[in-house]
């Protein structure tokens, strides 16, 4: 099986890529798409991030074979309960949520009994957002999780696998409590710590913010980069990935007082041991094609203006 | 006045930087540089890093109208040591070093009174390190930080401040002590937090390195670039600007803390308010062009091969 019409909830940077990765790398396949906001839908219309952008969610799924919800995953049942009554028997619904047991549960509280459900989760993005963000490269060299529940049919898993395949992805299948405490650490707490380190800084009574910001260049610039993501995407991964975020935090935390031990009694043997080990991670994440070896990621320093 | 020849010792990325700067912007100033392991001076020569590589920092220092340290900051001292016998009657020295009370007192107890230091701190550099990772354009559009001692030459800290202008960099002149406390939130703090999360993630026992590396894209490689950088610079780093980084830890370590808790309680409110926050500081750091707007700074994803 194939979908031959696929409906996009949502058009902001990742619906929005989809919708664009959808009409280079699948042409014969026909997409529709929807937002709630009108002003969104207007700029959806003049990037042409879908084939028909659709004036409400139940036009967008009609005749769909698959849904893909792209709203924030505190957003996820309300949009389901309203495409609920409209779906075509059969079709496959899945969403791009970074957290997936909550997803899961929201979508089966607000579908159908026999709906077929299938979360997945494109690891992609940048740190724009809303509906000029989106570009069909998106999902090139990244990994897609397909959380498929328990009784799932295979050949939907495998339809849905191949669609993103077709957009450049690597997929790969994994249960939903783990996808959650994987990402919890891959994901969530590098942006909890970046939002806090970025408030921290701007909050300082003895370095003035426009210090802060002049010198972000030694490090700090890097995190407002990762703090300038979607608010409201992050507060509900938060919100719903509550115990594998914490349980994280916990750690980090424990290991960043062993440090702060570690400068306080000046003990400089296990600063450079920690220092060293974390190089090796880099190098992996480089052979493994995650990340852009060119120093500073390729930002423009080589060239810059005299 | 200006500098004729200019010393550097060291010839790491900050080091060979300086030489490959003064060459492409100064090309009337000599340059001479020295590098305490052979292969270094070994890898120098064949990259033209300096005008002449010398086998000792005696050598490299003989007639230099300005000496840079180059090296991490728990070696100036010895460094200085090194080269207080060969220097030319009122040369100036200066380093690159990051934090600055420290080099500032280290330079003055193994140097003979009344030597002019003035150390200096350009807010420049990469993930990559050793003589390979030098490049002419490192300093351009960054800034130089100047931290004169009480007393020093203004004609001196003026003829500093042109030959960092030359290479491109924006010169700020700044107490040593307010230095070190703007870099600890800058750079020093962001370093640390880098290498905390790094650790912890390659730690899990239920979550595989492997899965680690291959799930990245979503904010962990970030991280993971800076947790890239030179283990033995950062390990001086931190034992030497101990106290400001301490105090910098504590209040992270309490907004850390305050976010920890609206999760756990799920005060999406207070989420959403600091998310977005956070977001007006990463504006300021692009309009002021210490940062690339183009989203994941460039990397190369809108190019990714299919």
């Amino acid at each position: 099986m194939s979908f031959d019409k696929v409906a996009i909830i949502g058009l902001g940077l990742l619906g929005g890529s989809i919708g664009l990765a959808v009409a280079q790398d699948l042409p014969g396949t026909a997409t529709a798409g929807y937002d709630a906001d009108p002003a969104v839908r207007q700029r959806a219309t003049e990037r042409g991030l879908a084939n028909t952008i659709c004036d409400s969610a139940a036009d967008a799924v009609a005749d769909a074979d698959l849904v893909i919800l792209c709203v924030p995953v505190g957003a996820m049942g309300t949009a389901a309960a309203e495409i609920a009554a409209a779906l075509k028997p059969g079709c496959v619904i899945s969403d791009v949520g970074s957290s997936k047991q909550s997803v899961l549960t929201a979508l089966s509280a607000a579908l159908p009994e026999g709906t077929a459900i299938i979360p997945a989760h494109p690891v992609a993005g940048t740190e724009h957002s809303g509906p000029d963000a989106g570009f069909a490269a998106l999902f090139r060299q990244r990994w897609c999780i397909i959380t498929p529940p328990e009784g799932a049919d295979p050949a939907q898993v495998e339809a849905l696998s191949a669609f993103w395949s077709a957009l450049g992805a690597n997929v790969e299948v994994m249960d939903p409590r783990h996808h959650d405490l994987v990402l919890a650490v891959t994901s969530h707490l590098p942006h909890l710590i970046a939002y806090t380190i970025v408030g921290t800084a701007s909050d300082l009574e003895n370095v003035t913010r426009s210090e802060v910001i002049k010198y972000s260049a030694g490090g700090f610039r890097d995190f407002t980069r990762i703090a300038a993501s979607d608010p409201t995407m992050w507060r509900d991964v938060f919100l719903n990935n509550k115990e594998a975020v914490l349980q994280m935090l916990q750690r980090f935390t424990e290991d960043l007082t062993a440090l702060q031990r570690a400068i306080r009694v000046g003990d400089g043997e296990q600063l450079f041991d920690h220092f060293t080990r974390t190089r090796a991670i880099r190098r992996s994440i480089i052979e493994e094609g995650q990340d852009d070896d060119r120093p500073d990621f390729g930002r423009s320093d080589h060239e810059r203006p005299a």
